[in-house]
């Protein structure tokens, strides 16, 4: 790209959950877009959303609508990622992808925006937005790492049921409405989608956040391993994960065990880097019952972030709970971040 | 006592959500009762509770209430057991004690029959009965460290509702009832009744079980702890804990990190020692999607335990999913074989 002011981006999954809030957010920020093109599959071409007080029809998605785009937004799934993220590569676009399909690929960076926004210049086209889960955390983590260092990591999630998509919020509500009700609840798609069995979430809890792999850790808690070590640029780093799903709707929560490498260390110093340090909003005073919670975080851009404890027994342990808006920056917001550097940089 | 075949028993606190599921099963497990008292404050005097086909009339909790009482389960809060539990040992009875009055006194041993039984017949009148959340922890790690030996723990908490009593359990349901019709939800008790601030818990999680102490812990935290320590006779255990109150009505479940002493221990081997516990029911087959949630242990007096992993960075570190039905295991059938083992060793 020149030094145009300003460019032309696609929404793909502009009518999904996140899709939406990323087209909010472009309006909201007001990056200096020129043309929006909202694509979507077939099934939902056609609908309208409105941007900036004019009315813009979602598109299907083909590999032609790429062209002239500077900047394509996916959010559409795995698949669709794999097929048309080379398409909008090849016809001169920089892809955000929100979805799990490159995160791991050494060529394409995975970019948090607070915490390594020099790895979004070393795109080779296609730039990875994280996981929900691992975003806030590493965000935390972050300005503790820069000062203090970090020894390992063990977290335990719990994670709002918009993490699995639409469906399964209207599942949430519609079995709370059964059990209320004294009916049996109808459980057809948590925890996963197309896994052999479904079991309730409401008023329940579920340790299983996409499938099981063959070390019998789940795919969501070997993404938070994985994609921890990657962002940070920590190989070496202990990082382990259990990941629940419970039953809200909005915001993950994370009990998070870090250990530092400074001795000495106090609860005022964590609280001190973290109220410092941009996208961070410290809400720690358990003596006024002061702490993040879902319901407080949701539709903030924020990461939250209370409960600062030394532990009793290390003195280089700290427990901290970690809470955002799974939508908003662990999704919808961290794209938008990523395309504003892009554009405010000259990085496409 | 004597070697006389049956017992008078007291059960303080019979109206409540504990005391009622006690009665129940001093009748399931064919206790041999003599006669059965059941007692409670003036307000609750007067209701008749069913037992093994008899209609019995609760009656106020005094002093004198205890004459010819053999045996004297309190769970009507903690002010009650400091005020009656005393009246009823000078007059003979053992105290099996469900608040956590007692716990921490180093003359009152603190029980789970299938970790400490040999602690009961040390006491001194009183036996304390230790908090829901500890209870099926440290049954899940009994096996554990007699076989591999533990270096250290790290617990997050998923606790239900009905923990903090009857009127939770209400409020939850009222709550969810005016989030799913878009009303305002009302929130006048959780997370701590008497604390300065309410939040809602409906759709939510809260980070705070119990009051906040001066080192930044909750009471329900320092209990974890300082129990666990107790219970399995290792003072110097780290243990940490994180406990946070969930909008499920029944159940406990737990996020739990250990480390083993020994080297080279497998899941395999984790799993083979807790199936073959009494009081454990494994429920860990990944490939299945075989885990245990607050749902499926609900109204079952099993400890379930499952997503047993080893950690990925170090040897010695495995992660379990712990979940119990917190009013039966973590209460009322604890209290109740504390009472068995009391009668069928003679040790009154």
């Amino acid at each position: 790209m020149s030094t145009k002011q300003t460019v032309n981006i696609a929404v793909v999954g502009a009518t999904g959950a996140v899709g939406g809030k990323i087209v909010k957010l472009l309006e909201d920020k007001n990056l200096p877009v020129d043309t929006l093109k909202l694509l979507s599959s077939k099934r939902s071409a056609g609908k309208t959303l409105s941007f900036k007080g004019q009315s813009v029809t979602v598109e299907e998605a083909t590999p032609e609508s790429f062209e002239g785009i500077d900047i394509a937004l996916f959010s559409a799934g795995g698949s669709i990622s794999k097929e048309l993220a080379p398409e909008a590569v090849k016809r001169g676009a920089v892809v955000v992808d929100n979805t799990s399909a490159f995160r791991m690929d050494e060529n394409v960076p995975l970019v948090v925006p607070e915490v390594n926004p020099e790895d979004i210049q070393k795109h080779n086209g296609i730039i990875a937005n994280p996981n929900c889960s691992t975003i806030q955390m590493v965000v935390a983590l972050k300005p503790i790492l820069d000062k203090y260092g970090l020894g390992r990591v063990i977290v335990s999630t719990y994670q709002a049921v918009s993490g699995a998509g639409a469906n399964a919020v209207i599942e949430l509500e519609e079995q709370s409405k059964q059990y209320l009700n004294k009916q049996e609840m109808e459980a057809n798609l948590l925890p996963v989608k197309g896994d052999k069995k479904h079991y309730p979430i409401a008023f329940n809890a579920l340790p299983q956040i996409d499938v099981f792999q063959e070390n019998g850790y789940t795919f969501e808690e070997m993404k938070m391993i994985n994609e921890t070590k990657k962002i940070m640029h920590l190989p070496e780093l202990p990082v382990a994960a259990t990941c629940v799903r419970l039953p809200f709707f909005t915001s993950h929560a994370e009990s998070v065990y870090i250990e530092v490498e400074k001795e000495g260390v106090t609860v005022q110093d964590i609280q001190a880097e973290l109220a410092g340090f941009d996208g961070i909003e410290l809400q720690d005073d358990p003596s006024n019952q002061v702490y993040p919670t879902p319901l407080s975080a949701a539709n903030k851009e924020e990461v939250f972030v209370g409960r600062i404890r030394k532990d009793l027994d290390n003195d280089k342990g700290f427990h901290l709970w970690i809470v955002s808006d799974n939508l908003l920056k662990g999704a919808a917001w961290n794209t938008v971040q990523i395309a504003q550097a892009l554009i405010r940089n000259n990085w496409l």
